[in-house]
């Protein structure tokens, strides 16, 4: 008598496996995959992304497909890690063809766009919330991982993109004041949405950061949050120039019209842009290689001694109150 | 002004800081973690457990945090891997105390005593159901794996400790026939629940296996099923004697009351015990190397020829009719 594969292997050799390019992955017919560090440190990072939490219960496969794999790329991005591959963990409801069919192709597309194969995953049910959880992998030089830890006084605090495009996003998608503000701008109102539900993760500036940041980590609960995340790990200071966060213009925008203050898009979520410092001697090569890869550097402060929150200033010199700085799930 | 650090922030500090002793783990205060590679194959697995799925709402916090890392190592154990640090993503509905408290004790217990220490992780909120996902890593020298695809026919079909205790003990908290069965051998219904939610990965077999077994993986979704999975990958069948497969006397006792059937001993789930094959010529070898280790090891078949699914045979020689062999989600 042969039986066929049950529900969860057939599940996983019709939608993942084709992901699965790398030997490694064994064709994830196996239960280990196999990861070569070539000499390199292995660099490892883990986020996961929950229904109703992390994304709306009615944004597509696609796009939460995505969103799982780059919020784990924009941190090998950020520690100057080259992507080598991931793991997924998917705890569903049920497993509807439809909604496989299209978070797969999601996932396979930036697998091959960001050259980060599946290497295994696990397929369980929940009666709960849909949950996507990452594992991703990268590899640097023996010892060179940028880490939070590196900021100086002196040092120049970069950010790439621009900066809570996300947080308006998620307010437009949730009928908040953006929505009103843009009824009559649908391009910025898509291009918003889009900055919340696909992350652009700055993989391309990889290389750049590790050869000239001392610091640095990803933006993902918001900027004066993280910022002050990285000056506490560094036992550093910064002060920044408000004026100088780049915004987007549709952002410009729904600031302009009132509709949200410049407070909730620095202390918003999901940028998933790189917060860096830089040596001053070292920025212009790295604003260089930045222009080079098309990715938008902008200077915004300075790292300086102390061991205060950093400081936000407007253009009067005042300092905006943050009342709180960043998301925080508990 | 000086910010404290965010509920989510605090809680890692408090509980899981002190798991991640690994200098890799840069005391959980980066965004990603270093595993060094030392020359090895680093292998990769990730298994998560769902409330309600894989365990029960009032399983103590401490056992879930233990099955939640040895499910994994007992996938590192049947690829011959040594254990070399784990990701923990967690999924709360609310930061308990007392919970985390227990969860940590328990988790740290277990990453000290197998060696594998807390490298880095996830902790987000959900409202839904307590979701535990582990990535585990492990070194093996290259290209050593022992793979699911390696068995040959000939080779001894054998299986470490005994099967079935979990399907047994999942039984009796779920108030099924065995908890009458061992109404009064208080005992054994100790020992069969703890089975459950305590699973004895064989990591003290690692170095035998790599070194002895052909093909091996984990049993965790049923000795049939996880069989016919492991035939299917290196295009062989096999022949069990059902006799040979070792039973604890608890459940023996269980299934002299006929109050669970030995199809479902050996189609359910939880064992996480190491199945693999063997040549001829070096059972010996690695039955040496189990006793000394204190591991149970037991020849229970045969692999064949063939691509028919594997024959579970009685002590007539009668085929048993195995149904559903294992347990799949979807």
């Amino acid at each position: 008598m042969s039986t066929g594969p049950s529900g969860e292997d057939s599940l996983i050799a019709r939608y993942f496996k084709p992901l699965a390019t790398d030997p490694g992955a064994f064709g994830l017919v196996d239960d280990a995959a196999i990861l070569q560090a070539r000499g390199d440190d292995i660099v490892v990072t883990t986020d996961a992304i929950v229904e109703g939490v992390h994304f709306l219960p009615d944004d597509p496969p696609d796009t939460l497909a995505r969103k799982a794999l780059r919020v784990n790329l924009s941190d090998l991005a950020a520690k100057g890690a080259t992507a080598a591959g991931f793991v997924l963990t998917l705890a569903l409801r049920r497993a509807d063809d439809a909604w496989l069919s299209a978070f797969a192709r999601g996932l396979g597309e930036d697998a091959r766009a960001f050259d980060c194969p599946l290497l295994g995953g696990d397929t369980v049910s929940t009666p709960g919330p849909l949950t996507i959880s990452v594992t991703a992998f990268g590899r640097v030089p023996s010892g060179k991982m940028v880490p939070r830890t590196g900021a100086r006084p002196g040092d120049q605090v970069m950010v790439t993109g621009t900066i809570g495009d996300a947080a308006v996003g998620l307010d437009i998608l949730t009928g908040g004041p953006a929505a009103n503000a843009l009824v009559r701008d649908a391009a910025a109102r898509d291009m918003l949405i889009g900055r919340y539900r696909v992350p652009q993760p700055r993989n391309a500036l990889t290389n750049a950061i590790r050869a000239h940041a001392r610091s640095a980590m990803d933006v993902s609960d918001g900027l004066a949050g993280d910022l002050t995340k990285l000056c506490a790990a560094s036992h550093v200071s910064a002060v920044i120039d408000v004026a100088r966060i780049p915004i987007s213009a549709a952002a410009q925008s729904v600031l302009a019209q009132r509709a949200v203050d410049i407070e909730a898009m620095i202390c918003g979520g999901d940028d998933y842009e790189i917060l860096c410092t830089v040596p001053e001697a070292a920025g212009a090569a790295l604003a260089a290689a930045a222009a080079q890869a098309g990715v938008a550097l902008t200077v915004i402060g300075r790292i300086v001694d102390g061991t205060d929150a950093p400081r936000f200033l407007d253009e009067e010199g005042r300092e905006l109150a943050l009342v709180r700085r960043s998301y925080s799930h508990f």
